[in-house]
């Protein structure tokens, strides 16, 4: 059960992205409609929560970080709006809801995903913090998004699809296709925090094992549950020959695995001084959550 | 014709792009590839030499704007990739060469235009200049590009195809459209040299005039030219029914348009201490271009 903090700092994130995006009463509409559509009502937060959680745990006060929270959120969901696209993984569904493109057009689509990201730079070089927070906070974001990142992991993903990726061809890809934008998560809350150099490679370590957890069980996910429970489209992996944990480890072999990675999270947690119960907490999440 | 000056601006910028741009060996290939398509070997490269001409008519050296200079243009490349995309313009030429979604896929234009709008704030975040500088530079970008500028613009466009835009609604859009990185790029050059808020609004009016200049003569060209001369399709607003200057103005109006522009951008740059003949050549470079 995930603690009320997590509640309310997703709670905080919402507010803050809804004060972000531009209104939907305002021209361009449908543009701004949907970049809000994109981004609100929906999502675990699981990148923000990453935020909060490593700056609180390292001594920043919340509000500070409110920015950097909502700017790794807008980068995940500008990636979202363009990954469901036709020429991309041609997902009508997402958080429950229609994705972009059906909700509105193609056009729109990849334009408020543009748009989304521009948002998440122009959020942090606009907060009330110190010039090389800011300066911090954008490049720890923009190495983890663009082609060393994100965007060169979906480019392995589309690479790989119709064969079987060797396991570690297959880590390599989801360290960049999602690890990288969770690593910078939780650098971003510590730069917060005023962390250096080498509390961030600690904390590289445990934002690794998470990430590599919530992609096995995002594997697993696919194979054992509903669309409805999921709120986007189950059995896609299979669907589309996509290379994945269960199928190179088995099933066994996949739940294994993320035994494994949460006693490397624990492990790299106990290197660092702070209290990091909600990091622990977070990443106890990753590994069991059921959608 | 063009000082010798810019020529070797244009080619720092080129050695500046091939730098940032990730190696088309390393993997993944078809990605880098794509976007050192999108980005090298073409182009007028105005808004680079924007940021060379305002930045050095204020007193800033030229390798210390190579970064903002490639940014800027990274930016706009990047708006090209998307705009060419079928659901967008569906264009099969830019710069006299396929698009990227021709040459590649649509599914790796998407990708690779999304990794170069992060490669340009990436350039800015790792630039070896005051943090302050920095996080100043990615603040005029972020505004320049997103919702409230080209992007904004962009959507403004595809909203009016079909329809005649009144002479207001169309500066508007191009304001945001082309204008608003325009404006950024004499920004990122004069921010480059230090200037205070006062010059960087002198250099606005300046900046203004010309985005709009630019506009004029390129719908101009549309009806003017032939594809060959352009690198891309011609006559395509006439096609899309898109609103222009000339079918708002008259080809004559249009033209008398530009003098009066050409006037407004000369009487910007008197009110500016330093030698902005650099700025003046660019303007009437914008006003008299035949591709």
């Amino acid at each position: 059960m995930a603690p009320e903090v997590f509640t309310r700092w997703a709670a905080r994130t919402e507010a803050t992205l809804d004060r972000l995006l531009p209104a939907d009463t305002a021209e361009p509409r449908r543009l701004h409609a949907a970049m809000r559509h994109a981004t609100l009502g929906g999502g675990k937060r699981m990148r923000p929560l990453l935020v909060y959680a490593a700056g609180t745990a390292l001594g920043a006060d919340e509000a500070s970080l409110d920015l950097p929270a909502a700017a790794v959120e807008l980068v995940h969901a500008y990636s979202l709006v363009h990954d469901d696209l036709p020429a991309m993984d041609d997902d009508d569904m997402r958080r429950g809801r229609p994705t972009v493109h059906v909700a509105f057009d193609e056009a729109t689509a990849i334009l408020a995903g543009d748009a989304l990201q521009t948002l998440a730079f122009e959020a942090l070089a606009d907060a009330a913090a110190p010039a090389e927070l800011r300066a911090g906070w954008m490049q720890s974001l923009a190495r983890a998004s663009g082609a060393g990142g994100m965007c060169g992991g979906q480019a392995l993903d589309i690479d790989a699809t119709g064969s079987q990726l060797p396991l570690e061809a297959l880590q390599r890809m989801h360290s960049l296709k999602t690890g990288a934008l969770i690593r910078a998560a939780v650098r971003m809350g510590a730069l917060g925090a005023g962390a250096d150099e080498a509390r961030l490679r600690q904390l590289d370590r445990y934002a690794d094992a998470l990430g590599l957890a919530f992609q096995v069980r995002d594997d697993l996910l696919d194979i054992e549950a509903s669309s409805e429970a999921l709120g986007k489209t189950a059995g896609k992996d299979v669907a589309q020959a996509k290379s994945t944990y269960p199928a190179l480890l088995g099933v066994d072999g996949a739940r294994a695995k993320l035994g494994q990675l949460a006693a490397e999270m624990r492990a790299a947690l106990e290197e660092i001084d702070g209290d990091c119960s909600l990091l622990q907490a977070l990443g106890e999440l990753a590994v069991r959550r059921d959608h």
